[in-house]
């Protein structure tokens, strides 16, 4: 049965609602279930993704896509060992973040909890799709999912059975719904009655889209332009090692960095060097006046005569600009930067650390590569996106991204009068919360 | 010299950035030098005050409106009280969250630090604009304020003072800029990429107008509909208490409870203990089909024939409906409350619990007024407003409402390269965030 978008939403705001008092052992429960699930389908999920397969090859998508596409026995062995991870976890909802005696008998706890209904809008992947409602199981949330149309065939079937364990096993009916087209996509970011958040994955154009249209919070990143930033004592190969590694390691990624800054007076030394190890890996340079005349013309260097620094090139070609000082490296990055990741090479600790305090993004990096700016290199685990706002959740987003917090209060009779009147005071006692077990609340 | 509105918001985010690496020692010393200034401008501040106060008289506003505007020197001793105890707290910023060692000499911390430049809009009371700008010097916000009409010569007084003494402390010029009309406002609020962040405090359209409206996020609340649910094993007296004094203590406040809910099978027994109590205190009850025909027709009593429970009376004048269950009470809260303060009146802890779980708001009490909802009754310190959104800061909002973090990356050349090619393994080792200084860093 495909159910309207509008009656979607409505069902996923109940389910969320119903979601809330779920036990801990539930969804444990439902995350073990949908990986069984997942392996008494896997043939039924292997012919579908075969004719998703089929299709874009015909259709002459590159590698890159078919690769994102295919879901064999490989992936899906990764999402079970993903979905038992997750189910090893401990609950992230119930967490006593603050609790404080503000009298006798009334004491104050800040407890974690689900965020209610999100919105999920990726493309292509459908492990992402596991991963994601694995992430909702564990969290509490009710979930829409969009996955991208390639994986049509591939994305329903492992949404009907996931959906389908996950109720099985003591989830509200309802706790995941799919949605499949852009028209779908289009209503429901309309529906902000029902729908907590979205986060959407996929092109810059995509994204800005969603961001621009939708009645619902957004979170999620549209461009990554990221820096690299070679202060003046840097050492040129550590320098030449980490800008490769930003550019070249996977050039398509939104953490891959797109512009090289260079302080002054260290260009005549490490620019060459830089230039030679970009070159060596396949990277064309656009460079600013400055640079040219440091590094000469070459069959892989082009004047960058415009102002146009807030490029993304996601391909092996980067922008060079040679900057006077770390104030005008900071000023740039905040100006043209988009708040993902930027990382400055330098020996000084002083300057490493006034970088990081003024660069206003997301990851700020010392000596080490913008590629590591991803939720499973950070530790967290999975991933549903990265955050290139400031409110909520920044960065890449793990479980804590899809959890908010309710002030839970336990009285006994106690009324606010008496503190107005002064015939009582607030204590205000900070309790440890380690010691105040959700459970211990009476 | 008043700036245009875009000019403002130009210099706030420029002093944002540059507030981002102000120490400690320097946003601590503002706070005392706008102390000290105030004290030294007493005089100058009374007589801008009795202006208001007396353009404010021959307008015929009413007493309230008055109380607030009044700002004479019991409200400055308390606003230079709050300053110097602001100075004393520990830093907001530069807190260590999250610490993880990825490898050998890559070493992960998630810091917290100002969220950027903040918009504060409020009305009448200027105790708040030194309470918000003494918050933004301790956080490191920068903000821009428009304050009530009716207090314009008291504020325009304070921020120019309030102003200058952070500067001349050590504050970045334009840490703090003030505006004074509507039509500043609404400019202000299409100015998305200067601005970070709305927080409006104020009457419901004042508050539902900039939420619509804003291209910026707000966080803060338009409504206030909150409940007192009075379940089966109540006690009479307890529950008599609580509603009196959530719904009559003060009206007025956001937090004040419009709607009694009460258990069917309870409600002959503690219905007319709560309603003789509320009316004892001058409350007049709209009655619900089913309470009417339990309490019988009075003075004070009327018939609620519509299904309109979204009441917001801010006045001595209550709703009482009678709800078939514990079940029924969570889904009238979860439809027709508004997010911000419910509270459960019932012996059963377990009772209790599930309706704390389910019930959707930013606070949830058992056996406690909801009128406790609020920053200094939590013990927050200070308030910057209340949050019925789920994203960001849920509840009242203190400092922490005020913070956001970024994540800072340590290395010594890393690159992803080597990871992912397996030559090196990620040792993901959780750090305690407690020994993690931010001085640590290195």
């Amino acid at each position: 049965m495909h159910m309207d978008t509008h009656t979607l939403a409505v069902a996923g705001a109940a389910a969320a609602t119903a979601m809330l008092s779920r036990p801990t052992a539930i969804k444990d429960k439902a995350l073990e279930s949908i990986a069984a699930r997942l392996k008494e389908r896997a043939s039924d999920i292997f012919a579908a993704n075969k004719r998703d397969m089929a299709a874009a090859r015909a259709a002459g998508l590159d590698m890159s896509i078919l690769a994102r596409l295919d879901y064999g026995s490989k992936k899906l062995d990764e999402s079970i060992a993903m979905l038992n991870a997750l189910a090893g976890l401990p609950d992230p909802a119930g967490r006593v973040l603050e609790a404080r005696r503000l009298d006798a008998g009334l004491t104050l706890r800040r407890v974690s909890c689900p965020i209610g209904l999100i919105a999920l809008i990726f493309e292509s992947r459908p492990d992402a799709l596991v991963q994601m409602a694995g992430l909702a199981a564990k969290s509490g949330n009710a979930i829409i999912v969009k996955g991208g149309h390639e994986a049509e065939h591939t994305n329903r079937i492992l949404a009907e059975a996931i959906a389908a364990a996950g109720v099985e096993a003591g989830l509200p009916e309802s706790w995941l719904g799919a949605i499949e087209t852009r028209d779908e996509v289009a209503e429901l970011l309309g529906l902000d009655q029902y729908v907590d958040l979205v986060i959407p994955r996929g092109s810059n154009a995509f994204v800005r889209h969603i961001m621009n249209t939708s009645a619902i919070p957004v979170l999620g990143h549209a461009e990554g332009v990221c820096h690299v930033y070679v202060d003046a004592d840097a050492d040129p190969n550590m320098a030449a090692r980490i800008v490769v590694d930003s550019k070249a390691q996977y050039p398509a990624a939104c953490n891959a960095a797109e512009v090289l800054l260079v302080h002054a007076s260290a260009a005549p030394r490490v620019l060459p060097v830089i230039a030679a190890a970009l070159e060596n890996a396949g990277v064309r340079l656009d460079l600013c006046r400055r640079s040219m005349d440091i590094l000469g013309p070459g069959s892989t260097r082009q004047p960058k005569l415009d102002d146009e620094w807030a490029v993304e090139y996601l391909s092996l070609r980067m922008a060079v600009r040679i900057v006077e000082s770390i104030d005008d490296a900071i000023a740039h990055i905040n100006h043209y930067g988009s708040g993902h990741t930027d990382s400055i090479v330098c020996e000084s600790g002083a300057t490493a650390r006034r970088f990081m305090d003024e660069v206003d993004s997301a990851s700020v990096f010392h000596n080490a590569s913008t590629r590591f700016a991803d939720g499973f290199r950070y530790g967290l685990g999975a991933e549903v996106g990265i955050s290139t706002g400031k409110l909520h959740a920044r960065g890449p987003m793990g479980l804590d991204g899809l959890m908010t917090y309710k002030w839970r209060l336990m009285g006994a009779g106690n009324i606010v009068a008496e503190y107005a009147s002064g015939s009582k005071t607030f204590e205000h006692a900070e309790l440890s919360p380690e010691m105040e077990g959700y459970h211990g609340e009476s």
